[in-house]
């Protein structure tokens, strides 16, 4: 099972990790740059919650790689615990965050009528909201990968 | 483990999942009576997600109490899993519905400006939100319940 594409401590892994610091990298970028994103409790949300996903990612995949580097799979029951519940919160969190700020941004879209909301801004959290999805559903590959691992450790 | 309370087969469980079924009813209330729902697509989301629920959690509650009448918890692995696969699944599906729904009402509360957002409809939106937003606590709960007792399965 331990050679499952994807699983922990494979090329796969540290794949899906740089996918989501990337997508949530971007994410941010679309959010913060030149715009107001604290206008609205949901903009903060979801730029809260992916400068958490970026070190996180970072952070796990450097784990991955270490654990490719060494030849040693991780077999540590405590750390792969750690791993899975930060994923599992983070993947919740994400998956709120997107979806709160797609549904602003769709407002605005629609109404136009925002302080902060000049020209086609919206169309950029709309962005930002797209890749923090991305980001969440490569989270939660990570999480499932984890998950189907679990019971052999 | 299994006299926890909140536990599958425990009074605690059928008051968790009337709990469920109340606060996605009431949030149910909120969105649909008398106002457009079908406005943007984050309401439509909610009441579709909410309208899982209710049916959900009843039948969860019709479960317990007949595992509780029949003086037999559920030890079937089966049913056990499907419950808990079902309970996640609407946990992350019912935090995201609210949390949309919460920042479109946000939105809309703050702009005023949409064509079927005359009065204070966006207060009524806020309140399906929180409704929701209960419906998953308790949710979560029963999730986390199930989660611990399977292991001893």
């Amino acid at each position: 099972m331990e050679g499952l594409p994807g699983a922990p401590a494979t090329g796969g892994s540290v794949v899906l990790r740089f996918g989501q610091a990337i997508f949530a990298a971007i994410s941010l970028l679309c959010m913060c740059l030149d715009i107001e994103f604290y206008g609205s409790t949901a903009f903060c949300f979801l730029v809260t919650i992916m400068g958490l996903v970026i070190p996180w990612s970072l952070a796990c995949a450097l784990v991955d790689a270490l654990s490719i580097y060494a030849k040693r799979p991780i077999h540590a029951h405590g750390i792969h615990s750690i791993i899975l519940v930060g994923d599992w919160v983070l993947s919740y969190l994400s998956l709120a965050a997107s979806c709160s700020v797609g549904s602003a941004s769709d407002v605005l879209g629609a109404s136009g009528q925002y302080s902060f909301c000049i020209g086609k801004v919206w169309a950029r959290y709309q962005l930002g909201a797209a890749m923090a999805f991305l980001s969440w559903s490569l989270l939660f590959a990570s999480f499932l990968f984890n998950l189907w691992l679990l019971p052999s450790l």
